[in-house]
């Protein structure tokens, strides 16, 4: 029986980790199936991380984490969740793809959110070395040069406003010639000077070398033209899958309660709809998708489940 | 005209100085009267600040923060806020002890709260040095070690409880035979073999010598008996002063909605009741108290603070 399982091995479940068992919690296990480090370890360059004060990669960043947060005891296991339920009373089933089932008292799902790929040629291949999906994260990297912004929802136009600032340029690319965003964003976007329009049209190939993005190709959908952007940054927001299938319960319901979006509803304690289940990260609503608001909400949550988990002893529930 | 003012500057403060010109605001000021860090620098040993894998004091895990956060065009104004108000229009307006006053389109609020003191001879001595207000923070440092504990309150007897997991005993030293908290946490607190109450008693003097605290006299209100705890770790819950008087107007009301304790009530993306004030770390509702959280809060306020400036922009409003 844990005490805690969380759900995930990003910066939100390391922290989580660290916190849960420096604060006495006992059987504590991270399940990851891969390195922990999260999403942020695919970025090139980090220098928003406050304390470190060097320019790192993502995975420089991480690199030193999970020795400090496993030194009180976090065990770290590299199997897939298949799914967390509580079938009877008060304690979760955390059933894993291998097969095998553990009991726990508390569980904090930390699982993230991946970004959708709009799917043109060498989107995957600059992954984190010129195209990005977080303006917050790299748009400063590219002050005073031109990016292309490809999407045309409401986090599309937010995020391109958000570079109109900090750019010389942002080209806006989406495949239809009508924006599904808030009309005040849409006016907003185009009252900007910053900001060129590119509709009606698809990314074709994003190019370079070694060192990086060189240039964007974009194809017009209805006269065939090809035009070739010559930018060092590509920012794609086409959407985000949020990993929430470790929730799903057999009968197609979820744990505890998401928004349209599928993203975990958390109140300000990270506490889910479900007693005993806490999110954090990328994972839960509002998110701001960095890895220091991450780390807070993991420590946030390890403090909810620790007084959760010591009411139960007490009441003797679980 | 600044587009944000940033009050205070601890963890919150900075880190939302660092996202908000690393994001593009222009003219972004932090009053901070001493020097940037926050109370954490009162503290000797840092072990839970995700990425800093040594263990540091508050002052070492703060030394290089105002640097990075600095570095995109952040200003410390070493100067009091006496007053924020927003007397005509949408611009904040921003008085200083010294009797300047400055416009502002954004502020976020870091000001934090700090923790009464219980009035007792040497605790202000050895703050951060064995009388700790942070059972979170410091429990781990007592692991299978005597403590005590200073209060009443549910804030004290939940810290209690959490201590009770980590150390060996706790001492429950409360000035009235009967607690001011919530009766299932009284029940606990009873039900607990770790906990020992010593009712009717005040803390006398806690001593040690320059390595830290190695004892605590108690005095019996009732028999004048001084019982001396040879404890190495003390931990004093008596309450907090929120550092909300910057909110407070002229007529006595605030800027924006607090809650009963005077903390600035916010939701998840740290936006208060008042459009364009933000609220970040300590004294926000439900804030963990927490380096890392606090540095989430800032990062989060300050992505809004951005979204809003950029809306006023356009607007044409401030």
């Amino acid at each position: 029986m844990l005490d805690l399982a969380i759900i995930g091995g990003g910066p939100a479940g390391l922290t989580a980790g660290l916190y849960a068992t420096r604060g006495g919690l006992e059987n504590v296990v991270m399940y990851e199936k891969g390195m922990p480090g999260g999403a942020i370890t695919l970025s090139s360059e980090v220098e928003n991380y406050p304390g470190i004060t060097e320019t790192v990669s993502g995975m420089e960043l991480m690199e030193k984490w999970p020795e400090q947060c496993m030194r009180f005891g976090l065990r770290h296991e590299m199997a897939e969740v298949s799914r967390v339920s509580r079938p009877e009373g008060l304690c979760f089933k955390i059933q894993l793809s291998n097969g095998s089932v553990e009991s726990a008292k508390s569980v904090i799902v930390c699982t993230g959110s991946t970004p959708r790929r709009a799917g043109f040629k060498g989107e995957k291949e600059f992954l984190g070395r010129g195209v990005s999906t977080c303006a917050t994260c790299d748009g400063f990297f590219y002050r005073d040069k031109e990016v292309a912004v490809i999407g045309g929802g409401d986090t599309a136009l937010e995020e391109a406003l958000y570079l109109a600032k900090i750019c010389s340029r942002v080209y806006l690319i989406h495949r239809r010639d009508e924006f599904r965003a808030a009309p005040s964003t849409v006016k907003r976007i185009k009252e900007s000077d910053k900001i060129e329009l590119i509709l009606n049209a698809v990314p074709e190939e994003v190019y370079g070398d070694a060192m990086g993005v060189s240039g964007l190709k974009v194809k017009r959908k209805d006269t065939g033209e090809v035009i070739d952007l010559p930018v060092p940054g590509v920012f794609v927001f086409v959407g985000f899958d949020v990993n929430n299938e470790v929730l799903r319960q057999e009968d197609g319901t979820f744990l505890c309660d998401l928004n349209e979006h599928g993203e975990v509803i958390v109140d300000l304690a990270m506490k889910t709809s479900e007693s005993g289940l806490f999110a954090a990260g990328d994972i839960r609503i509002m998110s701001p998708k960095q890895v220091v608001c991450a780390a807070g909400d993991g420590a946030n949550a390890a403090i909810g489940a620790i007084a959760y988990v010591e009411h139960l002893h007490r009441e003797k529930l679980c």
